[in-house]
């Protein structure tokens, strides 16, 4: 039994596959998002724009967030010292969950000390408590939703991608009396595309089965109140569980379930992930909460956030770039082989002072590793067109367009 | 399919067996420390002591910690905005990842959203990257370690607490040749009492077995400079893996573990759930990092709470009061009822002002329901006095040392 070998094995193999992964070094610069600057490999700090944040709306720097956290830090300290039950429960984790469950329209929430937690903690705890329940999950879901059906150890379904009709030629070949979680993304965060979620959730009425929901990609950005997809479409009152995070659009860190009371209740009570772990530092809880705020009420970050998504994808199509179709602020460019993603990736951080990181498997199938860019509020034209030159000039230099024309 | 019956009865169970979990809703005032203030069921804030932090230093309130934290905040602002490899890799996160590498004198470590996810990821990971493999595990390993054992599907063998000859038994009765990891804590957090590590490096030596010691309960608090009870015995270089947490002794929030270089790129590179999560925020990070770098520095801290926990224990003994054995800085005192642990923290709280809350299933094994005190260095023998007096009035009018005494 060599140990050394077994894990020199599992590192060459990613280098063998060209996806050994390499994390860059950088600091961000407040007020002058998406500005950074990159620290490793160059003589001194570089100048860079960041173009893969998930900080959507560029909250992380807003100056509400910010006060928040600064007022909270000096009111009662650095972290929470404790699970939420044994002194880690500060009134400003009980603010928060009644913000989020009102910006559902939910009985209650429950915040985790992540989004992968809160996959992983609820979907896991649901279904014990459900004895006999069958799972159904969307073929694309992110792998926090996998980890936690997997930890279920329930019966999984898995369905083709948004195929309502797959969905329900599974649900029709269960026993009716069964219990039934049906498990979905809003917004799928690689491709950009969104679920037809009224039609979801007329199938769970159909069979009597649960939803759950993560708008992960899609709080803070969509509805008038940045409720998500749900809000946008009008049927957050349909979905038994949605699950968001405050990492993104909210620009902080943690994640969080709002349900009807007794759901929430049930996962506080049950579930290891939430009892089991000190919770959020208030610090972080005040500055969400400011966040979250500011987004019920105010819509002109979601509108330049979709303005400007909308203008890149377009000035990209117009340069013959293979942006991918999507109908949300996700804007993928699609290349295929994760040596060459990685090579544009060096490039335009080396040459052009751009931060875009090359997607590559697990996070997407193989063969179709890619560029994700995210623009926000913050992007603007000029940024833009920099950018699309930027990734023509590229294009032509890697002789990529013959290539994928072939 | 009733599914709201269900529900109910998942709670309904709780509040049969007197352990429903109500949060008690507290602001601890920074710089005042252990006194807060508790926010429901008062006429206004309430003064109150903490006794049950886990901030076990008062090191979340640290003027550097504060200090640090808030240059961050101005420097960087709030969150990570991605995972570690897309956006979410700042300069903070490389510095801190060195200083706890140093700390453990290892060659390298890994930053996790939490020490539960730490356990949780790595456990699960490295007996995926070991075909075969096999994990050794106290018996009253931490929740987060059962939660990756189990998660690895791997064989697992549960050695009776702390008894090295039922773990010898367990390790030769396996095939020699299978990969074996041996899992343990070095401190108990509910009984305070503390692994014999050593000697079980030796029978990892003996049997080719890794060794992974979760030092969540220790680090910052044992070792010259706070590297843990692996650092006070000597160890550190004989134990494969340390892992720890940053919400405890260093204040603040978050996990990591501590290995030699190519361990850590291992589960770098396959752990979901270090992968697929958003990093820590880099004003946390910042915090720890000062907080770290103090506590190599300084002893004043640890020797305060060592002398303060010696002395309550001493009070608590002299009063006649059940105080549990224990070899370090956690104090249990044994109740054995849920329904009376619960009381007690009650009166404690409405009548003392004092917040010490219960300990009951499944935090520790039905029937030994406690109240677990963790004095530090800013509960002075004034407080711990009045402490004792409280628990004495309260368990003469509950009339318990008789029942005890039974």
């Amino acid at each position: 039994m060599n140990y050394q070998n077994l894990f020199d094995k599992a590192i060459d193999r990613l280098h063998a596959e060209g996806r050994y992964r390499v994390f860059i070094d950088i600091l961000r610069n407040k007020g002058a998002y998406p500005n950074a600057r990159c620290l490793a490999g160059h003589n001194g700090p570089k100048p860079i724009t960041v173009w893969c944040s998930n900080d959507y709306l560029g909250m992380g720097q807003h100056p509400k967030v910010v006060a928040a956290m600064e007022e909270a830090l000096h009111d009662v300290g650095a972290g929470s010292g404790g699970t939420r039950n044994i002194g880690g429960n500060t009134h400003y984790h009980i603010e928060l969950e009644a913000e989020l469950a009102d910006l559902h329209g939910k009985g209650g929430a429950l915040l985790f000390t992540s989004g992968y937690v809160s996959n992983d903690a609820t979907l896991s705890t649901l279904a014990k408590v459900l004895p006999g329940c069958i799972i159904y999950s969307d073929e694309l879901n992110h792998a926090s939703m996998i980890a936690g059906i997997r930890n279920a150890g329930c019966e999984k379904r898995v369905w083709r991608h948004n195929d309502l009709a797959h969905l329900e030629e599974l649900l029709a070949a269960d026993d009716e009396d069964a219990p039934k979680l049906i498990a979905f993304e809003s917004v799928y965060s690689m491709d950009g595309d969104v679920a037809p979620i009224a039609a979801i959730c007329d199938l769970a009425d159909k069979y009597n089965a649960l939803t759950y929901c993560d708008e992960v990609h899609a709080v803070g950005m969509y509805g008038a109140r940045g409720g998500g997809i749900t809000e946008r479409d009008g049927v957050a009152d349909r979905v038994t569980i949605i699950e968001g995070t405050l990492g993104k659009a909210f620009g902080v860190m943690g994640g969080y379930i709002a349900a009807d009371r007794r759901i929430v209740d049930v996962i506080r009570s049950y579930a290891p992930g939430f009892i089991f772990t000190t919770s959020l530092s208030p610090v972080l809880v005040a500055g969400v909460l400011a966040s979250v705020k500011h987004l019920k009420a105010s819509s002109e970050e979601r509108d330049a956030q979709q303005a400007h998504a909308a203008m890149l994808k377009t000035l990209m199509a117009d340069a013959g770039l293979p942006v991918m179709h999507s109908e949300t602020h996700i804007v993928p460019l699609m290349v295929g082989d994760p040596i060459k993603a990685k090579k544009i990736s060096d490039i335009l951080l080396a040459e052009y002072g751009v931060y875009v990181q090359p997607i590559n498997y697990p996070t997407v199938p193989r063969g179709t590793e890619r560029l994700r860019f995210t623009p926000g509020p913050f992007h603007d034209e000029a940024m833009m067109r920099e950018l699309t030159a930027a990734l023509a000039e590229i294009w032509d230099r890697m002789e990529l367009r013959a290539a994928q024309a072939a």
